[in-house]
């Protein structure tokens, strides 16, 4: 499950020799696998079908895999006054501004599935600036963007901006902590040069 | 056709007021359109089974319209020795660096379509510069790029690569044209702050 | 007439070896052309007393000769309400934030001639925000500006600026669309390398 | 322990009023932190003589505290072929680079520590580029800042240049998990408007 | 001859109202001036028919008059492997890259008058990177457009490829400082917001 | 006096070879001095225990050593309405933003004695933004922040700013002045790849 499948290359892009594993520092094979690793990818594969390249790619240090699933998931998954939804928007839109192959296609998948809105979700992923936005989803993405840029520090009027969009404390520490960690994750994408799985391009539509 | 559809938003982005038309400067009636005008778009709606924005959008001024689509086809579909996917590859590539999200949209389901290959296709849409490309394409799109960028000026070294990979004068010349030109419009859909048809996020899937 | 003069350098620049001729892409035999294109071409020749090197470059590919003319026209010359030296400061200012060359060169002369006030075209070749401009021409060179900008799209407040400046819908959508077509035109001309005719160095002085 | 020491501020900078707490979000009372969290705390100040304010605005949140100090420990002290101090002189590199105030000042103590050379610490904390490195220190910090550029993808080239300076691929893999979860740190700080210590300025000196 | 000249705008400029002065800071009268600072401007008179405005300028502060006159001269004037048209050429290069009016237009017309090649020097006013260039003068604006950089420390290769062109190192070192003082230069203009004298943009043409 | 102490750099850096002598151009024997030079050279020594770098590096150009320590004198202990401890601040703040190794160093350890606020000192050395200012200091910090971007013309807004603080037009003059003089400086330092002497690191703390 984790080779690439090979499929014929039209004449537009003919010669493509794609890498045959998705990460440059390679994946392990499911037997090498702690147990506790193989039990994330293991279900993984039971609930969606496939296994996220992601896993697989960091189930070659299972440390990482580790730390890097329990803060993935406590920040995607734990209690914060923003929806799922909106986590995933956050995500896509900063992934695209760090123009994250990976990033943006596996939680530009997500993102349709959860919004169910397919339309604002791609448009997202293409630029959150000129997306259908409602008020409160454009003051969670401007802040995201600031938050994003290299040596930003917030000052009281953008916090302002927020909490009149309906966001506590905690929920505009949760919209750093976002930017923050998938910046992180866009630039380990970047370093192993991960492909999306095939799969991505088409959930949700 | 040419009102966009209201459909329920999701909670995720509730209270989203998309505008009404897809153009800020307003689209014409049909039956105000000059006769050559009005026939691409009936053609258009024929063959797609609707009319993308941008016919709409640029029937508002038909003088426009026609300097427009009289270069547009010349360059995409005039002859070259750039097969139609690799112009369209272009295209997509330069939108997306240029942020364009009417572009990315509609040329991107055009190259879903040309090329032949949804993934590499959704790729370039993302960032040409992590796709799986070959070595052909990566020198077309390379350069691509370099000519997006303001005050380029080629340089002989670069016009040597572009020529190793297969390309004549013409090709080249092509390249830039197709980037000035889309850099254009780019431009245009960021003025007019034109909206995409939702039927283009699904076609060619 | 399309082979630029050999004259001696001075010693601060001696072994500077400029390009016989004026396009990477070199240039047509007047004897080659189609006789619309020759037309156009001995018309300017007869009108300005030389040929801007421009038409000779386009003229390589009269299908682009046409098209690039013919949009040209209908911006610069074609019904709007921007003056024709408002047009040109258009051009000049942006192809100064693109750093272009030839156009500078060639639509300087065109605001000096046109704008009838020499210092205040110059000042806007080197930077239309120092330059000692009206109310009206900062608001339309600021707008200009920002669509230069690439991933621009207008909001509501900068296209009121726009209408409290004087400017209807039109005039606005002319504003961008000679912005995007002269970024266009000035990256043709970095891919042709094009060189300025000397005589538009002191044309309108 | 938490509140920052009021003192004079001399006439260059009349009328600061810094903030009294070191986070944006405010800091916990001791009493009020889980139990771990609390051991941890009390932990570092035993061995400082102070608790730095990164604990302090972590301990708000004691799911977040628990995953950044958890993933932070494994890449600062886990198992690696960077040493120690080749860890913290990336932190301070990219921290320089993203212009983090308290990341800077507090790791840059760390260096100063660990390095055992306070001149080429403080160098790096101003920029890397003109300090005085050793050629594997110099291959290791221009890999780090090129993945600390938004967009980036390590091509083989790169890659090979590292590997030449004696780095495995899990130490590649550890230079970019640095650098991505500092970038991550700096923005948290930001969003925070972290303030530093007063003790780190002098440590290591 | 502080005044400047009122003159019709044409309408496509009409309503402009250029500010009186040539400096933010305002002028004094020459009667105010030091002897030694007013016979520095009334020999400027003598020779050149009018009085630079940087003068003018400058006189406000004698003490920052002399301090400035005695390195410009210095630099542009005193003993050097450069000639004073490749000198004035960096400053016009460099004032053209930090987009400053002043510069471009006293310098741009020194480097006409000096360079005796009135269209390189025109090129070099837009951009050095598309002017006609000697293989010597290239390498010279090359590593002058780098030392503008900020945060640029020379490397060795550098400095070689210099040397390559004939360069020693006093003459290396003046093209740093040329640079360093005219970027210093370009910012005091822009603070002042200092005004051109029309008489430079008809100079040695 | 002028070679710098070899010292046992340890492993994390192991291998580095900084250069023999501070600056690239290499720096003349104190016999070699014009007295004048000599002189200034002598009493920093007596003063400070050691000689700045960059006495030694300009002294290899008597020259250039009269026109720019005249000019920092006059700039840095002239009569002006900023305190020296403000002075000193700008240049810090302005060489940080350059990323100029020597001139944080040696102005950052000016700053920490003349502010004796060493805290604030250290904190503007690293990013400005961020630092604990008074309104005043605010004000001036970020006008001299946008003196130093390339481009820049002050407007009316941006002087109001500045008087409302406090500051005539003396002062603003100062201000700019500074930014400029000391982003020269950065430029030369990063030409001659000056190093900062040892003793900068520890002074003031």
């Amino acid at each position: 499950m984790t080779a690439r499948e090979q499929h014929h290359r039209p004449p537009f892009n003919e010669g493509a020799e794609p890498r045959e594993e998705p990460s440059r520092f390679g994946i392990p094979e499911l037997a090498e696998m702690p147990d506790d690793v193989r039990a994330v990818i293991e279900d993984s594969h039971a609930k969606l079908g496939f296994v996220p390249n992601v896993f697989l790619a960091y189930a070659k240090r299972p440390e990482h895999f580790r730390a890097f699933m329990q803060y993935h998931d406590l920040l995607m998954r734990g209690p914060s006054g923003l929806s799922r939804a909106e986590r995933e928007a956050i995500v896509v839109a900063i992934s695209a501004e760090n123009r994250c192959l990976y990033c943006v296609t596996a939680h530009g998948a997500a993102l349709r599935i959860l919004g169910k809105d397919v339309e604002v979700a791609d448009q997202i992923a293409i630029n959150w600036r000129t997306a259908d936005l409602s008020p409160r989803l454009h003051a969670i993405l401007s802040f995201a963007s600031r938050v994003n840029e290299p040596g930003f520090a917030a000052d009281a009027h953008e916090i302002a901006a927020l909490r009149a969009a309906g966001l506590d404390e905690h929920d505009i520490w949760d919209v750093a902590a976002i930017v923050g960690f998938f910046g992180f994750s866009n630039r380990m994408a970047g370093a192993m040069d991960l492909r999306p799985n095939q799969e991505f391009f088409r959930m949700g539509r």
